[in-house]
């Protein structure tokens, strides 16, 4: 083309991170009776979040909302515990990784992640030109040991974790997690995922420690609070760190909606133990499900468990291609080692009973 | 820092395009009386977007939003008469420039803009390490003639107009925006921004060619519909361009109350044109406010007016700062040529009545 385009962006592949299931249904002529793929919150978000977006609907849309962010963000700070410039709200983690990848990491640079863990995080790697390098999980957990030392061997600008862990399932416990932060090379930056911190057992988050200067954690209002649709997350940490985003950043990025549903969302801690104990629940029928079909559950601290399905990964494979064709949308893990499962979501009392009724068949 | 920050971030100043009147509410401690600085769509929205919005609210926001906003952008382009695979929607104009500069210059490239346009793409330029060039407004209008000369003197990766133009207010006839089209280099990358295309006169919008291998056009929902705080907007142009949008963009970037609310608003067409007249109207009342107060108008094809001051620089700033105690949110140009003059935003009868009580004494 005679026109400029970027190198970086010239020579990536034509993918997309997901394959939204709508398309899938546009594709199959369908609609999923049971939508356990996305590890969404299917039991819906607090009350008080729809209350907020039905006011927000008549008296917000038109102005332009807050580029600060500064009711959800001063909330925030007071439940964390920290200062209102310790945190910066994005368009859900997803948008945060970008960001994080683009202002901590330049072309060419080493970026270091687990086999098999999350594709957005490497889709934004590719798409900035930063080279991934990954480390296999072991036993379905990811490799702290092993990813620490391998940022004091070689140059690692960012090395990514989540726990607990997507798409496992698994976790490790908040003393492992800080012998890795402690292990990890100062001049590594460390993002640690909690997307699904607020399902995860007591004791499995550490301590909150701004005072770290190479740490980025990374929480959202996509799982347990259920407002995947909205947009909204956050990251937290070091003050030098945080001002960063600032600089780049879209700065009318968080929507009002998402501002307004996540802050009243904060305040319902009622409902979100309610919801917290709902997915312990769900987690618990989809082991038993998974149990009396002879299949092996991995323990979870998410909102989804997923499946050791005993043998390789193109059986896994079919029994997702099955599933769909039986109205059952799930995903499944696609690393060596890990293919062999899928990840089943939690969903709503009926859409687990259709899983229940369908997954004999699809064996 | 020991951790690696990219030099392109770690040169940047801690700046941001926009203060939000948020903040100098917080500042300040008071509540503006009339909103008239961001020229939004100070009527609100369709009542057919906000019966979408509180149908998604109960309904759909636990889901992650169609990544590829298939419903919406299917409606576009019926309705641009263009191909599905020539369209791409984003977070709003905002993000959509951000992707532009992104995929379409690399760090160091030059970058060419009219000296006063619009703050958050020269924000998106500097933040991507590109070279900003500008060039004088001429008359309070883009100088096209000079934009596209310089094009073809000097390597210009991508050239930045506004038609109509904010903050002037000022448009070309399509003619003229045709003839510019045709006088750029092509190697250089157009962005015509019509964020204020629905509120222009007939005749303003050039025909639409996504044969053209150089142009990519962005409107938005967040002007003549009303729906800024949700971020939705859209580029199209020639597919090989619109497809280099889904190799680095955020793939869940557009909301689901975005899309919901911009869809249904497509075809609110009967309150679309009654607001249309309504921003006409609110024109003719800020300009007349302002001659009762000797100024000068300056014609507008946007939902705002532009108004000379007749003065210096800090004249205009002396106003701005003096309705602002009076409880007006306004903003103003600040380039040398510009910065006599202030901007004023269509606002609500209320919000017009009440600055047409204030500028005497402001004055």
């Amino acid at each position: 083309m005679p026109i400029k385009i970027d190198p970086i962006v010239s020579a990536l592949a034509d993918t997309v991170p997901f394959v939204a299931p709508e398309e899938t249904e546009r594709a199959k002529g369908v609609v999923f009776k049971a939508r356990l793929g996305a590890n969404e919150g299917n039991f819906g978000p607090a009350s008080a979040a729809v209350a907020a977006i039905q006011k927000a609907a008549s008296d917000d849309i038109w102005k332009y909302c807050d580029p600060t962010a500064f009711e959800l963000r001063q909330a925030l700070s007071r439940r964390l515990n920290i200062d209102l410039d310790e945190v910066v709200c994005g368009p859900g983690i997803d948008g945060l990784l970008g960001l994080i990848v683009r202002i901590f990491s330049s072309p060419g640079d080493t970026i270091l992640t687990s086999l098999g863990a999350y594709p957005t995080f490497n889709y934004h790697v590719h798409a900035y030109g930063r080279t991934l390098k990954t480390l296999p999980y072991k036993a379905f957990r990811e490799d702290l040991e092993g990813l620490a030392q391998l940022t004091r061997e070689q140059r690692v600008s960012i090395v990514y974790v989540s726990n607990p862990d997507n798409p496992m399932g698994t976790w490790w416990r908040a003393d492992a997690v800080e012998a890795f932060l402690n292990a990890v090379s100062p001049n590594t930056l460390i993002i640690l995922d909690e997307a699904y911190g607020e399902t995860a057992p007591d004791g499995t988050l550490p301590p909150i420690d701004t005072g770290r200067p190479n740490l980025i954690r990374l929480r959202t209002f996509s799982k347990a609070y259920g407002l995947a649709g909205l947009r909204v997350g956050y990251a937290f940490g070091n003050r030098e760190l945080v001002k960063l985003f600032h600089r780049v950043r879209d700065h009318f990025g968080v929507n009002v909606m998402a501002q307004k549903a996540a802050l009243a969302s904060l305040d319902a801690t009622k409902w979100l133990a309610e919801a917290i104990e709902q997915i312990a629940d769900g987690r618990d029928r989809i082991a038993k499900i998974a149990r009396d079909n002879n299949l092996d559950p991995i323990a979870s601290a998410t909102n989804f468990v997923t499946i050791d399905c005993k043998a390789d990964g193109d059986f896994a494979a079919g029994i997702l291609q099955r599933l769909a064709d039986h109205g059952v949308f799930v995903r499944k893990p696609m690393a060596p080692g890990l293919d062999r499962c899928v990840r089943i979501s939690v969903g709503r009392k009926e859409e687990l009973d259709h899983l229940e009724a369908v997954l004999p068949q699809v064996l």
